[in-house]
């Protein structure tokens, strides 16, 4: 084999930095949650961490400066570095999800699709679902839909609540506050259960962050967490793409 | 500004994989030591994690590929995708430091430079260093001129305990079994603490993952973590590559 077919083979590119301590853990997961007894079984990727792209959420709602040429900005340096397919870690950068598929040929991995995988795997079939994410995901119908399509009824926060408890979570992270994140994110899935949701999506990639899985086993009801989802949608991911290479030779 | 411009800047390289939890443990310790308020104040990062770079130990050794290749090789792409220096969050690596930096024109931060600044920084200005690695960072002398001209003592753990407790909790870690390895990291910190070491060095970005800051305190002694280290060191750099971007203009 080449040095060049050395270096190759299935390599997923991480478009990252939304926020940055997202994209981090993500990657934390992604290994945890991978099969490898060394480091060799492990995961080859690329994380594209620019903190710098403009506030998705801002700018849905007519602030700020444009994300787009800094997410296509991006989604090319991953091709040139060799990605071969992409994971977001960030949700409400999903909004653009159309626009960057048309914009690559590198399959891009659905960060909705691997939620709706995540609360299959842990048996949530149908029922009440609270949604929790930022204020553009949830205006924008990004989950709704699909949680629709599936036959879930889904409920969310009023707007006051919205700015009150998970919009503030989700601040607090990106400041690098992650113990003042715990109790809105706490309240925020509470009031959720206490309206008849049966199970919960974190929905935006700073609330598992906020929400750490130790603190979760009190509402005694399944929570999907976006970061996992992906992670482990991006491990069967590489799993198919290093059979497939292994089935064409 | 330009848009090529405004891509532009700062931005570290991280060469990573090496392991790969190591790798993504770097990414949340430089995200969350790191002053920033939003997003946007994060640093710019691409973080190229291949953990299939052969293992630098054993090649050391004499046995298994050479990983030289794959570093060679990891240190183009993050110059192409636009890194404006390089951090490499695995110290065994660093036995390639010299022909990592006669090979690409970016900077690269020195890990052992790192942890000797931890060490003042902690106030560790002398006396008697316990050192914990890889045999293979261990045998070549990493650490030990650079602490001997600082002007440390260094003493080391026998080849048995090496291979009993530091060897075993760093295995552990790249095998995804993160709590069999607090037990042996606790071991091989006893150690040299009973012989009489004032502080110890974590030389392996393995070790802080086996032993999290958490479990540190019982010590009542400085430990210098190489990924916090060199997180700080990171940080450091892309301050200065900030201001005297912003001088030249």
């Amino acid at each position: 084999m080449s040095i060049e077919g050395e270096f190759g083979g299935p390599r997923l590119g991480v478009l990252g930095g939304m926020g940055p301590m997202a994209s981090a853990w993500f990657m934390v997961r992604l290994t945890a949650l991978a099969q490898a007894g060394v480091d060799q079984e492990h995961i080859p990727t690329i994380l594209w961490s620019d903190p710098r792209v403009p506030d998705r959420t801002a700018h849905y709602f007519g602030h700020g400066a444009d994300p787009w040429p800094w997410l296509e900005h991006g989604l090319r340096a991953l091709r040139s570095a060799g990605a071969t397919a992409v994971a977001i870690p960030c949700n409400t950068a999903h909004l653009w999800y159309e626009r960057m598929a048309a914009a690559t040929d590198l399959p891009i991995l659905h960060i909705v699709d691997a939620v709706v995988h995540d609360l299959l795997r842990q048996g949530v079939r149908d029922g009440t679902v609270g949604l929790l994410g930022t204020e553009a995901t949830l205006q924008s119908g990004l989950y709704q839909s699909a949680l629709a399509n599936r036959g879930y009824v889904h409920i969310e926060l009023t707007a006051e609540e919205q700015a009150q408890w998970p919009s503030r979570a989700i601040a607090m992270v990106k400041a690098n506050k992650i113990d003042e994140a715990l109790a809105p994110a706490v309240q925020a899935v509470k009031l959720l259960q206490s309206r008849g949701a049966q199970a919960v999506v974190l929905g935006c990639t700073e609330l598992p962050i906020a929400l750490p899985a130790a603190q979760r086993s009190a509402f005694q009801m399944p929570i999907a967490d976006s970061i996992d989802a992906l992670a482990k949608d991006s491990i069967a991911w590489y799993q198919r793409a290093v059979e497939s290479a292994r089935a064409a030779h």
